[in-house]
């Protein structure tokens, strides 16, 4: 079972920026990636919709023998949690406590912003987590529905970009907000225009950076951790549900991944 | 068999732009509509999804007994209708053909330009399309991914989608076209801007307003027309795949549907 790859799934390819941290600070863990490109985004999509994706993509990756669930996507990890637990026994990681847990850390004013699709910021998830580890502190969350749609035109450095931040993060400057959660696996592909937007006193949280460590922790409780000294750097499998170009171009941008390295499934 | 429904299916509820056309023009039939909103959007995936779920969406209206289906998406007229009319035996009316006879027919100038979803674009169906009613046309072909996010943010009469629209029409413009065909249900919600950035020389071709003439030449070929008599207005049954409240919201601002008239199903 220690030798076993940890399973890690996402609305798409926005999660490789997940497994590609993963990848640097679990170097000695093999990983199996499912994108379910064929089905996303989640972040518009019901929470029935989202749980019943999210259990149909576990059951995948568990088919394959993992050990571990990393849900990289933030709707998925915020609307289908409880449900995945419920189901499957294996230890299962989401995006939402590393990161709510590290806002609620750095935030001295204790204010503290979250940004993420209709589905995250209606389900209130990080602002129940962000509470769970600080009590006091003061959330307020805004949906940026067009953000992935920007980063997937790779209108990264761009006026109309700015623009758009502009329109979405100015209810949070007000707010005096001192930390920024970017709630969403392709927002931190707009981090240069979203830092400029909101200033040099605010610090931008990126979920991503913080999961290795509690996928890490999850390991050794239960004693799960691969034995150290293999060699580091093994190419991880990547499944995604759908083959087109766009896809594939994104997830080479992402994590250089080559045409080759990538399998075409139907998880529905 | 004549008194069957017309069934009308698209990747969401942008369709309802066509089956309110169908409901003035055809107003003796009865209607289903089918919108795939637990998969959606089709534009930015490849043929073989687009295929699949145009597949699904058939059946299902198949198993109601229509004697009729009518592809009111773009991008499942572009890349599945070949598909659809060798599986099933009922008269299939797409967009692409309604909108682009029409466009050829306007162009005083035979340069008409096309804007649409990335796969519609890249499937060139509109350009071969045009060119069947009219060989020496010129088709230039734009993808506009980002339309249907400010369409579906409520973005209308805004500052930032004229900005978006002026990138991705500038081209058109520079080519000297006079007739531009909106080849994606989402855009009529953004005429004005488009009309506005392009000209009142340039005309617009909205194929949903093309369709119900080619559904009734369709019907009165096979002798399957409703008779006459029937009080008009009957209501249409609706069927989404997805129940987010978004949806519902955008479905209701279209076609003034109200939640009770609406029914879940999966039909993957």
């Amino acid at each position: 079972m220690k030798e076993a790859p940890i399973g890690i799934f996402d609305s798409g390819v926005g999660g490789l920026t997940v497994l590609k941290q993963m990848l640097v600070h679990l170097p000695q863990e093999r990983m199996i990636y499912l994108g379910d490109t064929a089905r996303l985004p989640y972040g518009i999509k019901s929470r029935e919709t989202v749980v019943r994706y999210s259990l149909n993509n576990a059951a995948f990756l568990l088919e394959r023998g993992v050990k571990c669930l990393v849900v990289a996507c933030n709707t998925a990890s915020a609307l289908a949690l409880d449900a995945l637990e419920a189901r499957f026994r294996v230890p299962i990681v989401g995006v939402i406590l590393p990161g709510a847990e590290k806002a609620a850390r750095s935030t001295r004013v204790q204010k503290v912003g979250v940004i993420g699709t209709v589905a995250t910021i209606r389900s209130r998830a990080y602002e129940t987590a962000i509470r769970s580890f600080r009590e006091t502190v003061d959330v307020l969350s805004v949906a940026c529905p067009l953000f992935v749609s920007l980063a997937e035109e790779g209108w990264i450095q761009d006026d109309i970009t700015r623009a758009v931040a502009r329109r979405y993060l100015e209810p949070l400057i007000r707010h005096g907000i001192d930390v920024l959660v970017l709630g969403c696996t392709h927002y931190p592909l707009l981090k240069p225009v979203i830092a400029q937007v909101m200033g040099p006193s605010v610090g931008l949280v990126d979920s991503s950076r913080e999961v290795p460590l509690q996928v890490k922790r999850a390991l050794e409780e239960k004693g799960l951790g691969a034995p150290g000294g293999r060699r580091p750097g093994v190419p991880p499998k990547v499944y995604l549900t759908d083959c087109s170009a766009h896809f594939l171009e994104l997830s080479q941008t992402i994590l250089e991944i080559s045409p080759e390295d990538v399998e075409y499934v139907d998880v529905g």
